[in-house]
């Protein structure tokens, strides 16, 4: 017999793996359940630390995000990973499954690793990632690890919902500061600079502080550069050293707080374009309406912006049913 | 003293330029003005055939837009002209202004010339698109061209807005037909291969001809392929031509119909998507009530869902507040 979603929340609450990848399925598919469940585990969220880890395909964001997930776990953390992965044009899936990332991790019941697809093929995280951060974190997550592929805008959208973002660049990649994508290297409050051990890493360091000393964040933080050799888990340390520094600078005079409430601010106007749209296209469908709307247009009898102004007034008073203008 | 909502319409529908102009720039601003304007000229809209003109870059779009808007002034038949262009990343604004564009045209009175920007940096048409369409629709241009960059989205938007939809492909840009962007070869009604005096415009053929052999349409109708050289005006009138065959036949078995109330449906749902946001979040913001909100959820007190869900249905039933929860 399945569980009922009390039971489903109370495992998830309790971490059991099981539970939490069918939640965070759920989430993606778009199940009903899944908001029963949400609304069940979010009083228990809010917890974990969530980290974004960006950069240009090919600098060693997976490797790094392993390294980093083992050295939480031998400090006893719980780790949750999300792998944001392009979509691929021929599954509508990921490209990089779970099962061959991160092979290290295989096996340790305190890590929970899911591979997200990107919201299309230009990128962009998918609009149920907050909810899968909002299952591991209530599933007792310390600290949740966003990877996301660097391309188009989900640098700057993951930006928005971690607390802390992690650029990694790497030497002789061309991806010189000065070349970088415009409004990207702005968004990071750390700098790793990974493959350390090539040769050019001096140069990207400096390029680095070079553009962080032409302006002062306005929340005073000065953004560290970390050099690491993820391969080796060189520098992994210090980053750990770094990312607590961060958080420990953001907690203590709300910084941690102000990006939440930004980030929830636009979270909840997303979710209140989504839900509006889907309740009353979902009444037009069921009424056959859209469709006789639409040879109305076609017909050229009504013109499709009073029309549309006519729909959204019906339903914000439902049965006022407003006169039609004459035909 | 500035014209009445209709005065300013009549002088649409008479194709005054100075007041066409006027009405797409309040378009593409979001004036209210627009809007009330475009109620009053949609029933004069309808008429114009819409030719999406679509390919790579440097593909000589513009040069063949030109001259086949001079063929259809040649036949008395006034032209209007969308120029979709990348949106600067600098100025927000479309990179090539409508002067530098068509020389030619400048001048002639029966040609309405306007650049758009994309949507954003990805490409993808403006959402405004339409209702520029409508205008120059309305103000007596029996056929608009809408030429886009044929960067991201743009190709596929533009062939759901237009009755006819033009690929423009040349020979030896690496542009092979097996690596052109996945859905783009399909979506075209028409194939125009440019700069044929070049050596492998026959390849290009070739290999569209065996594309176009491996599925019928289930409209029945065969994209033809046109070879064109835009800068000495060859096979303009192989082109117009062709364009008026899928026109005949588009109209023959309600195929263009079809297509428009397609069109429609989803620019209807789209329009709505806007207008109700639009709305509701403009009541949250005048009430003050989007913050506080946004300061439960940061409190962890209310999920975002439940507290979506209650802010929907207390638009659709204004008045009537239902209870909240225990704090």
């Amino acid at each position: 017999m399945p569980d009922t979603i009390n039971e489903w929340a109370e495992k998830v609450l309790a971490g059991n793996r099981r539970a939490v990848a069918r939640a965070i399925s759920a989430v993606e598919n778009g199940d009903a359940a899944a908001v029963a469940l949400l609304k069940r585990v979010f009083p228990s969220s809010g917890r974990a630390q969530v980290v974004g880890i960006t950069g240009s395909p090919g600098v060693g964001k997976s490797t790094l995000v392993e390294k980093l997930a083992a050295d939480y776990r031998r400090s006893g953390l719980r780790v949750g990973i999300i792998a944001v992965d392009p979509t691929s044009p021929f599954s509508g899936g990921a490209i990089l499954g779970d099962r061959i990332r991160m092979q290290s991790l295989s096996g340790d019941d305190g890590v929970y690793i899911r591979s997200m697809a990107t919201r299309g093929q230009l990128g962009g995280l998918a609009p149920t990632t907050q909810d899968v951060v909002t299952m591991l974190d209530a599933a007792g997550c310390d600290v949740v690890l966003i990877e996301t592929v660097g391309v188009g805008q989900d640098e700057v959208e993951v930006a928005r919902l971690a607390d802390t973002t992690v650029l990694l660049l790497v030497p002789g990649m061309g991806d010189d500061v000065q070349t970088f994508k415009a409004g990207v290297m702005e968004i990071a409050d750390l700098y790793v600079i990974n493959k350390a051990d090539r040769g050019g890493a001096e140069r990207v360091e400096q390029e680095v502080t070079a553009m962080l000393s032409l302006a002062a964040r306005p929340d005073g933080w000065r953004p560290p550069i970390v050099k690491t050799v993820a391969t080796s888990g060189e520098g992994i340390a210090a980053l750990r050293q770094a990312l607590e520094q961060f958080r420990a600078f953001g907690e203590k005079d709300g910084l941690k707080q102000q990006r939440r409430r930004e980030h929830w601010r636009a979270r909840l106007l997303e979710l209140l374009r989504q839900t509006l749209f889907k309740k009353v296209a979902g009444e037009l469908l069921r009424h056959g309406l859209l469709d006789s709307h639409v040879e109305e247009v076609l017909a050229q009898r009504r013109d499709p912006h009073s029309l549309v102004e006519e729909m959204v007034a019906e339903f914000a008073s439902p049965g006022r049913k407003r006169k039609s203008p004459k035909r």
